[in-house]
């Protein structure tokens, strides 16, 4: 397609950003009305909170509360311009930008396209598992574990049923131990009152980790207590243990376990996000962009990269949280400001400062740890819900994730077990 | 299907209600510990608030909001038994239904299957038009409108634009009504600010009624009240006037007018949603099914009817509106309750008491009439909040939607402009 995108000239130079994730929305907040044209590219028309996509997958949050409507961040602005599509290649050469509704030039590009799902080559771990990267996806996960609980009150042989009660999570990372901790209290709390024709005791969920440790990006202490919490809720933990290959009815493991299920949630590894149209030497091994100090694309002068997608060499990379992201968002932000004052100052590469690690484990469970300093039980899991209401865009959605977070520890009730689909017709 | 769906017997008398609308939901929770067995059946695993669809096509409410777990209403309950499935037939002779699971059995069954769109025999109409009977259609309403508004966006050339712009609602009734009144608030006080780039002068809002007056179900009072708001708001209001056919990028109308738009609403008229296996002769000419003064199919003694499929024969038939179907939810609750006492007292048929009508424009405006008393403006407006938060069902749902309603009216803002759409894998 060689039809150019309907996007004004206004005379400013033209800063184009890819993603409006954590990195990506929070440069264009920052870079409004600093005497540039932000063009701010995304295939969604909200940002969406990625800590919160587990619970809206629990039934526990609405999507609508961990989304934010881009428009209305940048609401009058003259200078923010948003455009909901996908890029399909870089055209670095001559600065352009191919998308599916046209062409967009640039005169600098901020690569912000965040991590996708790593499936390690594997074909059936895609097929056969469910993803949790998009708030759609979470609803998804919703939807099949409602329908497949619909589906086990109709099935009479105990073997059969087992397949739609049981769970497996392939990762043991943070998102791992949230979904499973999050569910051993839906089978604790809901499950019995909504379906009393069940035995719940048949439901099992399994925590599937490749290596030795739970949370291993964490110290051994965060990991123990989080190992404990899990074993305590009746989550069967499987340590040191790969999983082989996925069907749609089972499972196996390294160990030689067989798991029969229909439903597998993958949380095991995340991939850059990238695309087409930089050379090969633009990247590291690992499929991350890799850029300088100055987070800069090694193989162009106007290309830069943030957040997930990118790996500052010589450092050896950063961890692909959202905290990098928002830092090298606003180093980056800085740079482009004192850019236009041609302000030489800005010598000093990007440097990461880590404020530490949060985990929730479920009611009043939770690890933290900033350095030497580590917290559980009920002060981590208040500290971890602060961090992500503080983090969350938009009072409103604060108000409301607080109000609902609030409501299911009064009540022990997950209220949005609603299976919503799409439909267009009613015919 | 000749499988049986699996639901235990409990050596109860087994009433089945088939849909967890206003009637058949009522029914059930009016009908549990009373001494029968109540299977209860819907497509959704939730109950549905019609009156406030329109507010989710507007990104006013999320559809959580408005609908309600049906099996949190029913926890631990070992009387009524829900299933989620699709009726295919009813079998009156053998007392049997039909669904897409299986068979189940009866000893009585009330049809409580409401109403669908009513588009007279025009494919067309069905085929290029958007529904609003459920939310899953309202989500897609919002969506579609919200995508057409991104496209307007790069479409240069002006009449192209207009047909992303313009919308056009077939239907003077409530709910074409407060569709139009909300979306003129939205171009009003939204939809400038989230879009600078467009200029809002350039869509129009078109309201098609074949009758000579808005609201006609309502006073000459309520009626021209409604004319007059939406005027002012800007609404183009077509009196007289039926929509003669709908392409997929026009509509014309029978005074000869053609709207270029790819968007029409259709809330002209509904049909009963019946299904097969009852004799020709159950039915009235009208599609609904014809019940005695005790609700009775005069067809089949086991068999009754409520709500807006219901006809009650003699007295013409009730107005298909929500307070009808929950008062014969009432009155058929109660007779099955005598009739296991033996009690030969029920011999009064079903009466309706008519306790007015409402409806409302937009902000602060409203009309409500019942008898010779008729309200509008502010009062109505605030008589029409409260009359909805009190019938919605969920203390959650009406804390949610109360304080969605105050923060839409202090901030001049529908949240949840979210073009959140069904995706299963990210790849």
């Amino acid at each position: 397609m060689t039809q150019r995108i309907n996007l004004p000239e206004i005379g400013l130079p033209r800063i184009v950003i890819i993603g409006a994730g954590f990195g990506g929305l929070r440069m264009a907040m920052k870079l409004k009305g600093k005497g540039y044209q932000i063009v701010l590219i995304d295939r969604n028309n909200y940002h969406q909170f990625q800590p919160l996509y587990y619970q809206v997958a629990m039934a526990g949050l609405e999507p609508s509360s961990i989304c934010f409507p881009i428009r209305r961040i940048f609401q009058n602005r003259k200078d923010v311009f948003f455009r909901v599509c996908e890029v399909e290649s870089i055209d670095s050469q001559n600065k352009k930008l191919n998308t599916n509704l046209g062409v967009v030039n640039f005169d600098y590009l901020v690569i912000a396209t965040g991590a996708k799902n790593n499936y390690f080559g594997n074909a059936n771990f895609e097929k056969y598992s469910l993803p949790l990267k998009s708030v759609s996806e979470a609803l998804f996960l919703r939807n099949r574990i409602l329908e497949d609980f619909e589906a086990s009150l109709l099935e009479v042989e105990p073997k059969e049923r087992q397949r739609f009660l049981d769970i497996v999570i392939v990762g043991g990372g943070p998102t791992g131990v949230e979904i499973a901790g999050a569910l051993a209290e839906l089978k604790k709390h809901v499950l019995p009152k909504d379906y009393p024709e069940l035995n719940l005791n048949e439901m099992d969920i399994h925590l599937v980790q490749s290596r030795a440790r739970i949370l291993d990006a964490m110290s051994d202490k965060s990991s123990l207590t989080a190992l404990d919490n899990l074993a305590n809720m009746g989550v069967k933990v499987h340590l040191n243990s790969r999983v082989l290959d996925i069907t749609d009815n089972e499972v196996t493991l390294s160990s030689g376990d067989k798991i029969f299920t229909k439903k597998v949630i993958w949380a095991a590894g995340i991939a850059a996000a990238t695309m087409p149209g930089l050379t090969d030497d633009s990247y590291h091994k690992n499929g991350r962009l890799i850029v300088d100090e100055f987070l800069r694309l090694k193989t162009s002068e106007s290309i830069f990269a943030i957040g997930d997608v990118a790996f500052v060499e010589g450092i050896n990379g950063h961890p692909q949280v959202a905290p990098v992201a928002m830092q090298q968002a606003d180093y980056l932000a800085n740079f482009f400001i004192k850019l236009l004052k041609k302000d030489t100052a800005h010598k000093k590469g990007f440097t990461y400062l880590d404020k530490g690690a949060l985990a929730t484990i479920g009611r009043n469970k939770a690890v933290a740890e900033r350095g030497k300093l580590f917290l559980k039980g009920f002060a981590a899991w208040v500290m971890w819900l602060g961090v992500h209401i503080y983090f969350l865009i938009g009072v409103k959605n604060k108000i409301v994730v607080m109000f609902n977070w609030v409501w299911a520890y009064l009540f022990f009730d997950q209220g949005l077990r609603l299976l919503i689909k799409p439909k267009i017709k009613n015919n």
